[in-house]
């Protein structure tokens, strides 16, 4: 039996349900601790889940951030020192990186606060999560500021990348699976993720192939 | 042992290795069919793996839409008719709605040619994918043009939500894996998820009970 949830619905829910239903309803998300230099050289640590890809060529990421109704840390810090760093979260590291999430002061070091390590490289002055596998350092490219609410997509060129050796494939896709990077749904629960197919490059015309 | 990839090498890259790495880089991301409906009633699909969280009261989702340069029926349906259906994909209709990102031209129905059923309720105009087990309804609300290569973040409210009646559990969580939604990574790979652990909201201070 299906049911239809009509706005009415939604906005008469509990605050909660209406959260956890809302930042579920699109499936599965990428989970990443985003790494920013505070401007007294403290190292902030942020958990973020809304990577997405805005080229390739040259390569950019965007993310959301929340709204400045309170002080975000990570936001502030990227304008202010033009750099971050994105790290994958594996099954080791989860408990520290959904501790990142809690409301830290500004001048405490969520690194500190929750046991991870910060690194960093002299291409740029973000600080990486030393214990994740995978690490992007990204320059502050541009920012969108959503009228509706003044949530905050914020963009970034990549300009580093740190990985093992045996982390991409051939074609060039990385092996997010024998890499352990997890995924999320909502706030807090977390996934492992099995390849089911790779599948052709899809044509007009050739859809007897794959149906 | 670890590598590191600087600018340099990622523009060197060969260009479907880049596309891969770059695409795969930030983790796993979701998978939807959008439908639309063209101008001469066309019922139209097309997949995407960008879906973001932009606010639950009211509630909102964005997504990435490519550039301009060529017709992205998606993103002049959405203008034109004002409304878009977001469903999720399941194992027993992923070829099909892999195929449906092949290049079809805007008078060709994309459920027709990859043979999935357009369903339509009395809330909007534009079709959702009658397969699919999550399908949501959304108003166009805002759209903001990057700068540095003119891909577009589009963002709708939700105005419908259709489900099983089981979809939910008590706390508003959506259940991805019973669902059978799968998740992917760059334009061609895909997986299912398997939940490894939901954690207590963060709070400074109770670091303790989950590290």
């Amino acid at each position: 039996m299906s049911k239809t949830i009509t706005t009415a619905d939604i906005l008469n829910m509990d605050r909660l349900y209406r959260m956890h239903l809302i930042n579920t309803i699109a499936g599965y998300k990428n989970l990443n601790l985003v790494g920013t230099l505070g401007h007294r050289k403290t190292a902030n640590l942020g958990l973020f889940n809304s990577f997405v890809h805005v080229g390739a060529n040259p390569p950019h990421l965007g993310f959301m951030i929340r709204q400045l109704t309170v002080p975000r840390h990570t936001y502030h810090n990227i304008k202010a020192t033009k750099y971050f760093t994105v790290n994958h979260v594996h099954k080791e590291i989860l408990a520290q990186a959904h501790q990142a999430s809690a409301n830290y002061t500004e001048n405490q070091s969520e690194f500190e606060a929750v046991g991870l390590t910060p690194e960093y490289t002299d291409v740029h002055t973000a600080p990486y999560v030393k214990e994740s596998l995978i690490k992007i350092g990204c320059e502050y490219a541009e920012e969108h500021h959503m009228k509706l609410n003044g949530m905050i997509f914020m963009v970034g060129k990549i300009v580093e990348i740190i990985l093992p050796e045996n982390a991409i494939d051939d074609t060039g896709h990385l092996k997010l699976p024998e890499m352990g990077t997890l995924a999320c749904t909502g706030l807090d629960t977390y996934f492992e993720g099995t390849q089911i197919e790779r599948l052709p490059y899809a044509r007009v015309g050739k859809e007897q192939k794959i149906l």
